[in-house]
């Protein structure tokens, strides 16, 4: 729980200043590429990959350096499913809470998720993918207890990362506050919620908060949202994993909102 | 990779016939040992665990061996979220499909889950859970192509590979004929579909076929389906991970048949 802990990252293997980081597989490292507010540094082809490179050398400054399986693997995290391609990237430019209400001001309608102790990489990476497909304008997270982008969560954000804002907030009651104050409108996702989210008309500027892995939304948080909804279905078993009730709770709202 | 160490630890812990598996996290423990179909053999809680064994020690034939968490870890894939639980289990009884057809004819009405090529054993965890929730029938699978049900598989589904029968199939064409011949409507969930999910009106009897990580579906399955739906959202990246794909499609079907 301490703050100081996210400080101690563990150094990688490559040489590497602790703002850039290895994005890998083909999705991922396609959009990185192509995103004009990412940096990019290297990219990396491992010489056993079965793909044309020359998607990779189409695009203006990406020069592919071509590297054994194995030497890609010793940068990568264990077990990763690199598809034979990883890029050093620079970290993106972090986005502001404020931002994003000025943004929501000028389009009148849209949708932001709010990610409370959300803490699994993958589900991470999941939600923003979701949140890419259906057009949300940001997914916020607090900054302590949220892993920060690496290649794990852009791998299971399959270019999502690049697409929409990932906003790190110390506090996420009072982004709840200020979101409110801009106008928009604060589902928490719960099973004890009131209404089932397919009866719930949200409106234009909607906001919906899930809670981490098991414990669900904390107290507060639950306490600062305007209202309380559920995903319910009938089976034996009530509730999903946090990334397939963002995929449903995005699905549900966003066709009724950003028509 | 492993130590000798712990490679010796791992024998003597896991003197486990093939068809046993190491199930953990307590949700997934929980639910087998409560799974009047499942044959639990041992039950293991680490010393450093918080929770109360005593909600394990009150269920009959159920009595837990306390170990320390280095043995517990030793037995489990590296990284695993155990929670301080876990147990050897024997595996399901198979459930066929005809069986799955003669439930469909009684209760007629319901959806049963098709899976070509999906692989990740957390997907197809994640995509079990769902189908736990919205009350499918069964998950579909086909024996070669997809992991047998293991710890991982367990620990994704929460719980849901001990509520919805999860079918292996030798072929994913005939068990789409054969579901055809049994009175289901075989969706394909495809970015190419015709009509838009929300706009399908399923049949009582339904069934939604999903292609694996990638490669989507296969020419054949997707010819053999009756009809294809995508789910589209408006935003800048156009596929959701397969978990989620399956969460909206069983949150958008089940609710139109299942009522």
């Amino acid at each position: 729980m301490a703050g100081g802990r996210s400080r101690n990252r563990k150094k990688t293997l490559s040489r590497q200043k602790s703002a850039d980081i290895w994005i890998y597989g083909h999705h991922a490292v396609l959009a990185a590429i192509n995103n004009p507010n990412r940096e990019t540094k290297r990219v990396l082809q491992a010489t056993s990959s079965q793909f044309d490179g020359t998607l990779y050398n189409s695009i203006a400054n990406v020069k592919m350096e071509v590297v054994s399986s194995n030497q890609l693997e010793s940068i990568l995290p264990s077990g990763a499913v690199h598809q034979g391609i990883a890029a050093l990237v620079k970290e993106l430019p972090s986005v502001t809470l404020d931002e994003i209400c000025t943004q929501a001001r000028t389009k009148r309608r849209g949708v932001v998720v709010i990610l409370d102790q959300v803490t699994d990489p993958r589900n991470l990476g999941s939600i923003i993918r979701s949140a890419a497909v259906f057009g949300a304008l940001a997914v916020i997270v607090q900054e302590r207890n949220s892993p920060k982008i690496n290649g794990v969560i852009a791998k299971a954000a399959s270019g999502g990362v690049e697409k929409v804002s990932v906003v790190r907030v110390t506090n996420i009651t009072r982004a709840i506050e200020k979101l409110k104050l801009n106008g928009f409108w604060c589902v928490g996702l719960e099973s004890q919620g009131a209404n089932e989210i397919d009866s719930f008309m949200p409106q234009n500027l909607t906001a919906i908060a899930l809670g981490g892995e098991g414990a669900g939304l904390r107290r507060l948080v639950k306490e600062n949202c305007d209202e309380l909804i559920k995903i319910k279905g009938n089976g034996p078993i009530s509730s999903l994993n946090v990334s397939n009730a963002a995929a449903v709770a995005l699905f549900a709202l966003t066709k009724k909102i950003t028509k």
